[in-house]
């Protein structure tokens, strides 16, 4: 059977299923989804042995687990080992969501539901396409799962189980859906992926809340003093300011700039879909560069002293900032985080305490395009798109793409079906279903020309 | 009989009524609190009644209503109006209490509950001394009681009800304790109040929160701009820039700096009282000038992006701030909002939206040290503490002085038995039983010696 006939059989129970998956809220930042975390592992690991895998474990890590999954037909055969996560981002802000983030609903022929692209959708379609290739005995090679559950907090425990499961988790590639495609009629690959260094700053003053009458003017206000410090980070050309910061940068030759510039991009639809007039970045480079080849540096969250309704007349005790950079191939996750702290606390004026620490790390990735899987991917996807795909560099993050090639010496193929409108991270996040079974259509025949 | 041995007899009795009325959370900032406002005005009506006031009444404005209340023996004899207010402070962070902030208890001599100096505590002295004026038939004059629930939002409607009610407010003089002393042995009159200017921020940037990733480095990030936004607003000398919020100040002459350099300051004591090891402020002037004389701008608070737990790595579509401006006499509060609206709108790069509101504003206040309320203020305190009393300025603002003065033709007298220590507006503010007893051993020889 064609997998194109197999979908159609089965289109209703595949999204079933992902809905499934989708109402549980696998939030990995927030501790008190522990539950829901196993819950999620489990759900997928039933899935998996409905599909066909001889064996499947959810396996401990020093965080969350890990779920494990083979299937060995031949160890002569090559093994393609499939990677994903089962966690999600946080909610928030919950109010602006048009539905339950947890409770998926098909509107527009797109699933909207916190996960729906960002990985649960994009996973799941490999499961699929693998219970494809099982049901209809055209199983080529050995396949491999491992699907973690700490991908959107920096994927603490990955590399070190790596390190402890090296024979287990052999295979000859690694391939990923967590990546976006240009557009729905143009495919694409992803070649590139920054790095990134998230951290936590903390700027205390006073030991307690202080009354900004009887004190103004006289007391140090931490959250003064860390708008000061953080607007030195970068200039008003939105380069970085820390000694350092671009040492390690290969810089992009001209030619590779002008391939990378061959993918569609139109600013007036981009600043459309965010609804902005001016779009920012250093000067010099284009937007697409500016995601893709230049590092940057982001405050995700701030806050500090009074924030609820009216006005309290406070000098806040202490001020507090999430602040992270995306990192390009060759910076040093570990190094940025120590020039960062170090130039941060010099800011720091006398009479106010610096606390930094980091959150999260991981290294950026360049993948070759003269590779058999580069070929494979290309080849599958030309063959469900009918157009060759474009290889493109993200600005995203995947750091256990970087550690799997540092550890188990294996590299990555990044063929993903999101589209930049899947609002993932964001409030009504969704996967258009278009997407979603093209991704089980194209997976099958990546198997095919790999193993070809 | 004397006021101490009233006192003592029924000293049980005070504390017991005072905690009945801390006990009610009457936060005037949070709408939630509706309820709790209208209980707290009605408790003190009651008391009052019990007092001996010949009427009470608790009068609408447009906000929250105003606690009106009367003793009037002779219409040919002076009138004394105490002012108080019967709102608090919000008690976040809770986390940071001892105790329930709305359940009050006595520690090492102390008062310990929101409200329970600023200005419940302070404001329950005069009802108690108004009581041991009427039980024991020596009341010289006529008392008015003006007692308003807005006072911590910035007193939006009073000075409207003000207008309203010119007549019934008539007064000689307004008597107000909801200031500080210097310390329990050195009695002061606060002669000098600042304004206040209170506005809230808003930058906004992209019509969602975007993922760090796929748009760090060509989008503008709304908090990195409110930072450099707050930062372009005062220098590393803690001047304020924006342009012309000088021009309107007196500067105050030598011989003044002098004699109020007289108030006792410790430099040490001070740092070690808030745990800092170093001041801030404008060079050129003493902490006690910062406070005293000097304009200051303070965040009251910031947020935006994501506050929880962990990593999440979003480019906030919006970030916000809480930012007051406290003024010295002559600035004028509507004219700092409408200049800093302007410098502030100003300072934004294009690709955001910036709104800025005000949410209170008010006038400073100077008091005259030759007349007739402050020789019976200092007289009163110098009876009761053995030393005559400092005059100070103070930092803190209660515009309803300043509108007193101008809709009503009213000074008021500001004699405060609060202390530094009190932690007003702060976690586990507190009131010494000392300075409650002795605030109602005072009040009655001012009335003494102003009627004399």
């Amino acid at each position: 059977m064609e997998i194109k006939e197999y979908i159609e059989l089965h289109q209703q129970r595949f999204l079933d299923e992902l809905c499934g998956l989708l109402r549980i809220p696998s939030v990995s930042a927030n501790p008190g989804h522990k539950k829901d975390m196993k819950a999620a592992a489990e759900f997928l690991k039933d899935r998996l042995m409905d599909a066909g895998v001889d064996h499947a474990e959810i396996m401990p890590t020093k965080g969350i687990p890990v779920l494990y999954a083979e299937k060995i037909i031949n160890t002569s055969l090559p093994t393609v080992m499939v990677y994903g996560h089962y966690d999600v981002q946080p909610a928030d802000p919950v109010e602006l969501w048009n539905s339950d983030p947890f409770e998926p609903v098909i509107k527009e022929n797109k699933i909207f539901g916190r996960g729906a692209d960002d990985d649960k959708g994009q996973l799941y379609m490999h499961v699929k396409a693998f219970e494809y290739l099982v049901k209809t005995n055209q199983l080529s090679c050995n396949v491999k799962f491992i699907i973690e559950g700490e991908e959107e907090i920096g994927s603490p425990s990955l590399k070190e189980f790596c390190k402890q499961h090296k024979e287990l988790l052999k295979s000859d590639i690694i391939l990923i859906s967590d990546t976006t495609m240009i557009a729905q009629d143009t495919p694409s690959i992803t070649v590139g992926l920054r790095g990134i260094s998230y951290l936590e700053v903390d700027v205390t003053g006073p030991n307690r809340d202080l009354h900004s009458g009887l004190y103004g003017g006289a007391v140090i206000n931490p959250v003064n003093v860390l708008t000061k410090m953080i607007a030195s980070l970068t200039d008003n050309n939105n380069s970085v300011l820390i000694p350092g910061f671009y040492d390690d940068i290969i810089l992009v030759d001209e030619e590779e700039r002008k391939q990378l510039s061959r993918a569609p991009f139109n600013s007036e639809t981009f600043k459309k879909s965010i609804d902005v007039d001016e779009i920012g970045g250093e000067k010099g480079y284009t937007t697409l560069e500016h995601i893709g080849l230049r590092p940057s540096l982001d405050v995700n969250g701030i806050w500090g002293g009074y924030t609820g309704e009216g006005a309290k007349t406070i000098i806040p005790s202490s001020a507090h900032a999430k602040i992270s950079m995306r990192l390009v191939p060759n910076q040093n996750s570990m190094n940025i985080d120590k020039i960062f702290t170090e130039y941060f606390k010099s800011l720091a004026p006398k009479g106010v305490k610096v606390n930094v620490r980091s959150l999260h790390g991981g290294e950026g990735y360049l993948a070759p395009l003269d590779s058999k899987a580069y070929h494979a991917a290309s080849k599958a996807l030309e063959k469900t798109f009918g157009k060759v795909p474009v290889p493109i560099r993200s600005g995203g993050s995947i750091p256990v793409v970087a550690d799997f090639e540092q550890v188990l010496g294996v590299k990555s193929i990044l063929m993903g079906f999101g589209l930049d409108s899947d609002a993932i991270h964001s409030p009504n996040e969704n996967f258009p279903l278009y997407n979603f079974y093209k991704g089980i259509e194209t997976i099958p025949w990546f198997y095919k020309y790999f193993t070809a």
